[in-house]
């Protein structure tokens, strides 16, 4: 248990101090501050002494120096139980302060306001996170609050024990703070990183808000949180019961094909990370129903991602099967109100979630994998016919949708399309040709009349013949894939043969 | 251009420093420093002043507070263009400094020492990161160093611009300056973390260093770099090509299987993020041959993690086909020999590479998903028998080897094995059904001959009877499972009409 006697005080944000305040008061606990917070206090009807009084320096640099004084620093970080620390501090004429109650300026709300760089670097603080971090080492002796949601728990804490804190107390508060300055330095660090456009520091972190603890991870045996590198996640839970680790990355999987689809258009049915279902099309329901169509078995307990509005007639056809997410841009009232029957059924709201910014990274044993995300679309410029037999413009339409889907298909992935809408889709195997097999099985199982003018995509080029082979027998008229195999032009001789359309995409899109 | 004419310094590590000092000096530099550096600067035979002299402030709590005055920081913070600056500084009598030479108190290494949690309280640095933060906050102006291997540099841009520094040159020192500091407290944070067990705190930094650059990431058109959590990443590449993206992502992918081995014993096969074979035979060539059998036509170009010290005999099988990567708990001399004949062929010693203190997360959009790592051992005690027909010993063995593979497969996931080795393996995809068919498939390919007394694994409960009804069928005798559905009844049910071994396993084990 430790007596607080002298406290100080600097914050940035002022919002709460007055209760606060009040139960120092009562404890007869002294202020010191500075600027913008000795104001503040004394307009509350405090007394209080100001810093540069306090330490016999003026405050100078326009406020750039006003706390980094030995006579604060000593009182900060002296050991209580130190002959010698204590010796000095009488020599020096310094007293104890037991209690740093600080927030920073504010430099990542800045970087929301404006780009000005000055104004920026001006928000970095100085004098802040040294009291911060000098009272979070001194932490056996010394209460440091850095957050105005910490002060409850202080005047908790002080009424409890009668102006006292307890060793745990502080040592939490100790953590927490701790947790604030690697968390502060961390966004200065990214912002300059991003100014001076260096992609790979020697040393990086990554600063994170917590979003919600999770039940469990992937499996019940597993804890898991989510955090953002944002202040909240952009995607908006309406209904239904709590989301998992699970429904989070198939959410998250359903997602980034949709937002790739043309605006406002498209559904996507998920299951296990990887589409059993897409389509492209205009009218909501036939998208829908098409996407459905592809694995109607599958989409038992699936994810649908609805790049669009959902309405009255949608929400009907989709409470007919169970599904454990729907997710759109919105939904109309009376569409709410019929999915709303669902108790259990997670909706959310995507409206907001943007694909700007992003990098991607994955943790695997001590190392983690940085890449910049695969995000531009896929386009007619991107690709080049290289068959006798030209696509038509329906050919060609459906090859750009099929090829757009596949690059977000596991690998090895392969995507039978017509109609702007998936017909059958392998994932996720070591064999390109087992890929082929999963997604021809697919069509002759749920669709078997669909064939007829149907379209494949593979993410990467076919290292031989055979995986075009099967496709164009199970009656695929026009393929698109990557170049860049040995056997390209034994592929190509293929296609011409059988009066296949082959098109080469200029990129490849694994997806692991 | 900025002149520099004073320097503070205070360094931890004091390696290096007489060859810059010479430079500093040969532009008449003077130098002011406190405590060991102080005495390690007049031992090179430097002038130097102490920071207590030039503060006309004692050094007190026995080192705590040297640094911390309004002299140092009027003297880094003051904006060098603004008069009433210039007025602050002349009346107080403070000087500029223009270069700050510092890095800190090594809290990281302490951590590798000692357990002594005073200890390593000590060793958080307050001085020096101020001095730090305020130089590169203040970079127009002023030069930063905080690494020994920034000297280089330094002498390099004096001697070019005659004792000055450039604009851009600080401005990178400065970006460099915010990193060591996010990286500094990211670390004290997590020991915090770590040491008030907080798993989940509303703020977290990850703090990395980078390994290196990779030449793109999972496609051509994607950046890419891998960092560590550790100073290095604990696998040593002996020979070959440079890894890239994918090497790494399926390496790893490799080695929690390997590393879920039994200890020195094991072999897998890995080929997009899947394995395609895996065997836990004692022998290793048979071990090798048993999971290459598994599917020869995807092991081309794959990765191979022998969870042992590869012999001569087995590197000569091994350069029979074209492999990506072999990794092994190290390599006997002359297998080594032969292996280096492949020119390009990536050899991964393996053997320090350690499991603990992992945890995952992959960030999706602006969020990231943490979990603790899926990584006990299933054994015996983790399972139930609830068939009529009991397993026999080498069901049993066979039963726990395939969970315990089935379970680093991507969700849905099939293994069938026997003789301790894996016959099929259906991987990632939407349907369970859909996993068993490509294992049975995989099995009846290549070894049609093997399915009496096979066993099956499934990496989460069958939620019909259907997906145990196909693999009884193709021959297996004994299955695993976690238990759960609401089938389950009709399951055992099914099984015991079968005479076919079922077994429940306590835990779910989805990957995704």
């Amino acid at each position: 248990m430790k007596k607080i006697r002298k406290a100080l005080i600097s914050v940035s944000n002022k919002n709460n101090l007055k209760k606060l305040l009040s139960t120092l008061s009562k404890y007869k606990i002294e202020f010191i501050s500075s600027g913008g917070t000795f104001k503040e206090i004394k307009k509350l009807k405090f007394n209080c002494t100001e810093i540069s009084k306090y330490t016999g320096s003026p405050e100078i640099l326009g406020g750039r120096v006003k706390t980094l004084h030995p006579k604060i620093y000593g009182g900060i970080l002296n050991k209580r139980n130190n002959k010698s620390h204590k010796k000095d501090l009488l020599k020096n004429n310094f007293s104890e302060i037991d209690l740093v109650i600080a927030n920073f300026y504010p430099f990542e709300k800045i970087l929301t306001t404006t780009n000005n760089h000055s104004k920026i670097i001006e928000n970095i603080d100085i004098g802040g996170p040294t009291m911060v971090r000098a009272a979070a080492k001194n932490y056996y002796d010394v209460t440091v609050i850095t957050n105005p949601n910490q002060y409850d728990d202080l005047i908790k804490e002080l009424n409890l024990y009668k102006g006292r804190t307890s060793f745990n107390f502080r040592e939490k508060l100790s953590e927490e703070a701790f947790s604030e300055t690697a968390y502060y330095d961390s966004i200065i660090s990214k912002y300059f990183n991003k100014f001076t456009k260096k992609k790979f520091p020697k040393k990086k972190t990554i600063p994170m808000n917590l979003i919600e603890i999770l039940r469990y991870g992937e499996n019940p045996h597993q804890e898991s949180a989510i955090y953002s590198t944002q202040k909240s996640l952009n995607l908006k839970q309406i209904h239904g019961k709590k989301l998992s680790y699970n429904n989070y990355n198939d959410i998250f999987s359903a997602l980034i094909i949709s937002k790739s689809l043309p605006k406002n258009t498209g559904t996507v049915i998920v299951k296990h990370t990887n589409p059993c279902g897409v389509s492209a099309l205009r009218d909501q329901l036939n998208s829908y129903q098409s996407a459905l169509a592809c694995d109607p078995i599958s989409a038992y307990g699936a994810i649908v991602s609805c790049n669009y509005r959902i309405k009255k007639k949608l929400a009907i056809e989709l409470n007919k099967i169970f599904l454990e997410v729907v997710i759109a841009n919105g939904f109309e009232k009376d569409a709410l109100k019929i999915l709303k029957r669902k108790k259990k059924l997670r909706l959310i709201d995507a409206n907001n979630l943007n694909t700007s910014n992003l990098s991607n990274f994955t943790s695997n044993f001590n190392s983690i994998l940085i890449q910049s995300p695969d995000l531009n679309k896929f386009t007619i410029k991107d690709l080049k016919v290289v068959s006798k037999k030209k696509p038509t413009s329906d050919q060609l339409n459906n090859l750009i949708f099929a090829f757009n889907v596949c690059r977000y298909v596991k690998s090895n992935a392969i995507v039978i399309a017509n109609n702007k809408s998936t017909l059958g889709i392998g994932s996720g195997q070591p064999s390109r040709l087992d890929s082929c097999k999963i997604a021809i099985e697919k069509m002759n199982k749920f669709q078997p009349d669909s064939f007829m003018n149907s379209v494949a995509a593979s993410d990467a080029f076919f290292p031989f013949v055979d995986g075009i082979e099967t496709l164009v027998q199970s009656g695929i008229s026009a393929i698109i894939q990557p170049y860049g195999s040995i056997k390209d032009k034994e592929i190509i001789k293929f296609a011409n043969q059988t009066n296949t359309v082959l098109v080469f995409s200029k990129t490849r899109h694994f997806r692991h």
